[in-house]
């Protein structure tokens, strides 16, 4: 049923606190998007970091300081519609909540970043089978020891997700992603993991790990975790984002991302 | 014997003052860019300005604050290799200029957006016929009806550039440019100009005129002037631009911007 579930009705259960829980795999063909809001004095510097390194963070919205609602949902408040959000002060995690109504400030820009579950969505549908869903887990996701382009104060390893498959279907993968360049594009790597300096793929720095079959290889893409490294990179005073897997469901529909 | 310049030797040339004229049809296979410097101030506003509108103002680069060596063209001074500036003082122009050494301040921010001559080169390569280029003149370009989204001070409306073409070469170059999402992406639309608001295709607001043939149908793309009369549609001190057709050729080819 909740798969069904349509963007908006899925964001007013959210809102109404019914809906707690991740969102992945839920109101499947909407966008869902990562979030960061930061004080607008670090908004340049940070929005600069996200145009160079726009595989791992790719924009879908950014917002006019003090606004919560975004361009690609109207009627939705970022404040209140994910279903979990983490709070940093000074670089370091605070807590979790449910709602930022109270702690959202006038001088904030938020930024809504392109997420891997669309093109799992595209993958499927090109019957290539992602192990994570699959298994019922979060996405294995691994801190590289290779680095972003750096922008003013903010710089961060790039963080990438890893999918095993079939060489067949990791080709095939390619060309289903190629398409959805707002939510992280091609693999940045297949094959060899010590290449990115990951020396144990059963231990994954975020989410959890998944079966690799025999004859399978592990796909890399590129991942929005990414962008809370870099905008915590600096101890700025307060930043907010989505709890992991608590994603913003936009009103975008998956396709729309492929329109240039 | 120009045409085999590579990028590098090509910016030598107008840096020296040897090249003045503009840089279509030249160091073929370089990408060249739309360039944009205006105050630290206005320079957040002015790259979510670009940020939503992505098809008339692809991000190719922005530099940090005071700095001129783009990462696209290491080596590089933005203030000296470019033939030809426009210089807007309170929105309106000033003057043209050869090199903006002195006039460039420590807190202008500089950016480059894609510019159409790339997605030419591969028109040509994919066989289809670019009449501008046959006919040796500015791409005709026309300020259309339609509004871009607006982003703090900055707005403006958009502007289109047109090649007249068959039918058939019209779906081919669909094909081709869709690939190229960071010098214009697909066309905006084809067919009635009326519908964008033009009324005359034989009198262009930019560049020249160029022949229309029986069976032809116009094929508008987006146009990075838009970048300009954005930039120029807030009154602030000092706006720096190229002059229309002298761009800055920068050092990446044009192929790599089809690598997601």
């Amino acid at each position: 049923m909740t798969k069904n579930l349509n963007a908006s009705e899925l964001r007013k259960l959210i809102r109404s606190g019914e809906w707690k829980t991740p969102t992945s795999g839920v109101a499947t063909g909407y966008v869902q998007a990562n979030l960061v809001m930061l004080p607008e004095e670090a908004a340049f510097e940070f929005l600069l970091f996200c145009v160079r390194n726009p595989k791992p963070c790719p924009i879908l919205d950014v917002l006019e300081p003090g606004k919560v609602e975004p361009s690609i949902a109207p009627n939705a408040d970022l404040r209140s519609d994910l279903p979990r959000y983490r709070i940093f002060r000074n670089g370091e995690m605070e807590k979790e909540v449910e709602n930022v109504t109270d702690i959202f400030q006038d001088d904030m820009v938020s930024f809504l970043l392109g997420c891997s579950f669309s093109f799992e969505n595209a993958l499927l549908a090109a019957g290539v089978p992602v192990r994570n869903i699959a298994e019922g887990k979060n996405v294995s996701m691994y801190i590289t020891a290779r680095t972003c382009v750096p922008a003013g104060r903010f710089s961060s390893p790039l963080v990438v997700s890893m999918r095993p498959m079939t060489p067949e279907n990791a080709v095939r993968a390619t060309q289903v992603t190629t398409r959805f360049h707002l939510t992280h594009g091609a693999p940045v790597h297949l094959g060899s993991p010590e290449e990115l300096g990951i020396n144990d793929l059963a231990d994954p720095d975020f989410g959890e790990p998944v079966e690799i079959k025999h004859g399978e290889i592990p796909v890399f893409w590129a991942c929005g975790v990414t962008s809370t490294l870099a905008a915590t990179s600096s101890p700025l005073p307060l930043v907010i984002t989505h709890a992991p897997g608590h994603m913003f469901v936009s009103d975008l529909r998956d396709e729309d991302l492929t329109l240039l």
